[in-house]
């Protein structure tokens, strides 16, 4: 496996800050955010372009294993190598471009074809209603957590952000054993990029992120359960609200989801 | 028009309440999430797939037109009639398919082709990092509001906000006049299908969205200030924080940029 370029996530911006009608120029700093472009081919194959996510840079690699497993569109142990593209001119976009290498072929019907596809947080992107079930073979673990080891999740993955104590402007990704010990944190500007990564961290180390406990700092959309459900995860502990889809995702895999998870509090939706 | 279906934005659930180590069986209500299929089509074409978003019902027709437009796919007087499609078997899904027939030929070339695309929130589905900018000939007002008045526009946002009030899980976003009046509020479970919404509604109205100032509950990140910048809206008032692509593009654009917008400060980036 390549080394991954090492880019900064927090860009320094010159500001006026107002406070009680008074405006005061300053430097402050913002979380950094690219585009990446995520391509996917077999071992014999051409690449094919996947997708095109805002992301912060770092963890990339991560990003763009954990995008294609979460999406359903490849196995655990079917990424052989991830690297950036070089065969680009464009010095400024060459480390904006990854391709995961898998060690079988790509099978590109399995992407939408003609279509635009947006953003928002969901299954932007899906050509049709038809395309929104991720197809996974998958089935969660669905353990619960003690409700005491539980309500501080939240706090620990606060504590393990990084980026967000120099820009609060990022979401976040936890997997923690069912125990509470954390394995490992990832932060994004994109809240599913954050899954993506930490995800994808597990795949590319070989694990399968399956029995742990997948803890995001935002909400619990629709997209965020097939992502976990995918995955394999047993329980998704939201910081946030979920919603009707994403509760009935869940109740559907057997994914135990919690929301609106604080210091003394929870609420178990499925 | 025809009359958009009514449809409920919020679903009762059964949970478990966790507090302080008590689990309590009770009655909630999420956010309604389901898939809006948006399709766009000339006064003799046949209808192309422009994009799935998932989406809180109510203002379907607004988002449909709102996201064409602010995506640059349609200018603000080119919207003819938004229509459910009403070809569909699946009753379930009837409602979850809008067709917007446009003054002129769609133009389907400038979708872009052969991709999955994902989520996150930016410019995922685009197929390419050359597809990223979308094509806008609106230059922003680029106007300013003054810092007592700008201040108070979130908590404005917020008394808007009916849906949130019950479950606690949506985003908003608001037009406001210059001097601080709310023009209109729109909520839903993704950020990008609230400015979409709020704009369609001026689209479907026959005015343009310009000249006001937008204001959103969540960050600002680049899809959001493109959006603006293609609505030519003047000032964009985030509560969270923007990302270095998002200042960059507002500086470039000549749109103004506030974020950490709170009751008694604001930051202004651009």
């Amino acid at each position: 496996m390549v080394a991954e370029q090492v880019r900064r996530n927090v860009t320094p911006v010159r500001v006026f800050a107002v406070r009680d009608g008074s405006r005061t120029a300053r430097s402050d700093a913002v979380a950094t955010e690219e585009p990446l472009e995520i391509r996917a081919q077999g071992p014999d194959q051409e690449a094919t372009r996947v997708a095109v996510t805002m992301r912060t840079p770092g963890g990339d690699f991560e990003l763009a294993a954990g995008f294609l497993f979460t999406e359903g569109l490849v196995a655990a142990d079917g990424v052989q190598r991830v690297a950036y593209c070089d065969d680009l001119d464009d010095e400024e976009q060459r480390y904006n471009v990854v391709t995961v290498t898998l060690t079988e072929p790509f099978d590109a019907t399995r992407l939408s074809r003609n279509f635009y596809a947006t953003s928002s947080c969901g299954v932007c992107g899906k050509a049709s209603l038809d395309d929104i079930a991720v197809r996974c073979d998958v089935v969660p673990a669905g353990f619960t957590v003690a409700s005491d080891v539980l309500v501080g999740l939240p706090e620990r993955l606060r504590g393990a952000q990084r980026v967000f104590d120099r820009t609060g402007g990022l979401h976040a990704a936890g997997l923690f054993e069912p125990d509470g010990t954390l394995v490992s944190v990832r932060e994004d500007v994109g809240r599913h990029n954050a899954v993506d990564k930490v995800t994808g961290a597990r795949v590319l180390a070989g694990d399968s992120p399956a029995e742990a406990c997948l803890v995001v700092s935002g909400r619990a959309g629709f997209e965020l359960v097939q992502k976990a459900v995918a995955a394999g995860i047993g329980s998704l502990v939201a910081v946030g609200a979920p919603t009707s889809l994403s509760v009935r995702l869940a109740s559907q895999a057997g994914l135990v989801l919690y929301g609106f998870t604080s210091a003394d509090r929870c609420v178990r939706y499925a």
